[in-house]
């Protein structure tokens, strides 16, 4: 049976990658997979090209080159899809970043159709509720998180297991943000803190606005939802979070006078790192959740670490994982280690959520000699 | 659905905590689990109890108190599930050590009937020839062999979703023998080897005969698993493997001679010990896989790692398996950190293999404050 794919989102970073992959890597190719893949429709944020069939070559090219488009409501994409009548073998992707018009998308592909969703963009399970958000993620097959959260690793998938194995998580520590990660790796050169920020921002590790990252809103995203994930009811507005400079800093809407206004922190930051250096000390940003006591801990901010501890040893975008549980205990705890997000390993994840919505999925053994 | 499971070595050490975690964790709740787990099986070397309608209480109890039981073949098993004419929501679970019988049974049950295996045992992934592994392992479904190494990581389905996704294998590394890894770890201190040895067997650490450990055997099965997981056309005979102690010790078949012969091998050990540990060395046993050059190197033995390298930071039973492929290259592999097996984690990682059995399987969310 063939597995259809319809992206949301399919201009930007993530989308076109995505798109690319799946043409290049042989998803398409029914010789290499039982249930190949077709992409039935594209979306970006004006305009949306469908076709049941599969969309033709020249109608992709179409696509990619119209500059923009009519508008559309998410609500005439399902219209149109659902009006074909069509079984569960389709999956929408939203490797978007938008919010509330997403998250009611997200609810009524689970609660109305029979389709699956695979989404890298936080929203649609950090502005609901608890309740809510067990409603999408309940649903193993259909509904594929994993990269919202450390998309190289598979800790969604591992927390989940170890829900339904009747082993509960009772604490999870990490750093989960690969902009965070590379920032502080470079605070341990001699690098400016504003220019350590910018060569960030050039790279493309940082949101649009750096504030999010460094005000630990994202990572206290990704927390929200490993917590929930282990079954944690717990919302937004309950984790303690301290960013990684002063919050008068994260005001500025501006892009270019924030960065501008960074400079005053570099002296303080060259202080500190000559500090921690010279007794083998790092700065870190990790974010925990610890169940072990009355009710749930959480914490999102900057530690200091040594240098030769697990979270101090970090270097560049790596994301790292620590999960403890009744039977995974502190002497012998599950870790990740993973690359942090980026276009290819964020795509290639995606489409790993992708081949788990497939029935009957096959692996796809090619000349045996390990080169595929 | 309900998801029928017939457990051959149900007597043995995992077998048994396996059917006590089946019905404490809460597998056969039909409130937890839309597809419940009924035990229609259980069998040992010498006899099995078999209902298809769920072994009742009393028949699992005389099952476990029978002393003896009549003889029977695998075959004779498989006919007496065949005629029920049923679908495919049957599993065998294999947590046996048996060789060319149970190979035939596997393959059997995969081409010739709809239902599944789960197998922890390593004999039938390995005394078969690359194609009949492929035969076996490309069902992602119905063949399910985590746990045949580091029951506790996810290292299996980790290669085969990179083979799916087109993103080769090019190096797989690792310590995968918690027995090892403790040795190991053991030689750090002042106890003398053969009291190490003794030690882990006494605690179940160690294979029956712990020669079967020290040779190395058990580690190059593993990593051939690993290898034609990742599409690696190679035989056992293949594996350079250096033993932890000289071949000549290892060919005592008596097990208490066997033990009592290592002592001479205690002074040799201590001043290896002593020298590493001025330079800031330890012991390590790991496997290896390259596939960077024309032909697949392997290597299986003992080497010297530095104290604060990530395999010389291994402590005790833990495993480590460091993946790279394209898109996790040498600057960020995908690196797994787990506890080596023991019964708890086999048995609970045999249950997971299990719940990707599942068809429409959905997270057991029970009641939202994370203990389940």
């Amino acid at each position: 049976m063939i597995q259809d794919v319809f992206i949301i989102g399919a201009t930007g970073g993530v989308g076109k990658t995505l798109v690319k992959q799946i043409f290049e890597k042989g998803d398409t190719d029914p010789n290499l997979h039982k249930n190949p893949t077709r992409v039935i429709g594209l979306a970006s944020s004006s305009s949306f090209a469908h076709d049941p069939y599969g969309l033709s070559e020249r109608k992709r090219d179409e696509f990619y080159s119209r500059s923009c488009g009519s508008n559309y409501s998410l609500n005439d994409l399902l219209k149109a899809v659902s009006k074909e009548g069509r079984d569960s073998n389709l999956s929408f992707v939203d490797v978007t970043s938008v919010g509330q018009e997403m998250v009611d998308f997200h609810r009524s592909v689970i609660n109305e159709t029979p389709y699956g969703i695979v989404t890298a963009n936080k929203n649609p399970l950090t502005m609901v509720n608890y309740d809510d958000f067990v409603e999408l993620a309940r649903h193993h097959k259909r509904y594929g998180f994993r990269c919202s959260v450390m998309a190289g690793a598979n800790a969604i998938d591992e927390i989940k297991d170890l829900v339904d194995l009747g082993d509960p998580v009772r604490s999870i520590r990490g750093c989960f943000s690969g902009t965070l990660g590379y920032i502080c790796s470079q605070l341990q050169t001699q690098m400016p803190f504003s220019e350590i920020v910018r060569e960030a921002r050039e790279l493309g590790y940082t949101e649009p606005h750096p504030a999010e990252d460094l005000s630990g809103r994202d990572v206290a995203k990704k927390l929200l939802i490993l917590a929930r994930t282990a079954g944690v009811q717990v919302d937004m507005d309950q984790i303690p979070l301290i960013p990684l400079i002063p919050q008068e800093f994260l005001e500025e809407e501006d892009v270019d006078v924030f960065m501008d206004g960074l400079k005053p922190l570099d002296r303080e930051f060259l202080s500190r790192k000559e500090e921690l250096e010279a007794n083998g000390k790092v700065i870190r940003y990790p974010a925990e959740l610890s169940l072990c006591g009355a009710t749930p801990y959480m914490r999102v901010g900057p530690t200091i670490e040594s240098k030769d501890s697990p979270l101090g040893m970090l270097a560049g975008r790596a994301n790292k994982i620590v999960i403890q549980t009744d039977t995974h205990d502190s002497d012998t705890p599950c870790i990740i280690e993973a690359p942090g997000a980026g276009l290819e390993v964020t795509a290639q994840n995606v489409r790993r959520d992708l081949m788990r919505q497939i029935r009957e999925r096959t692996v796809s053994y090619r000349n045996g000699n390990g080169s595929a």
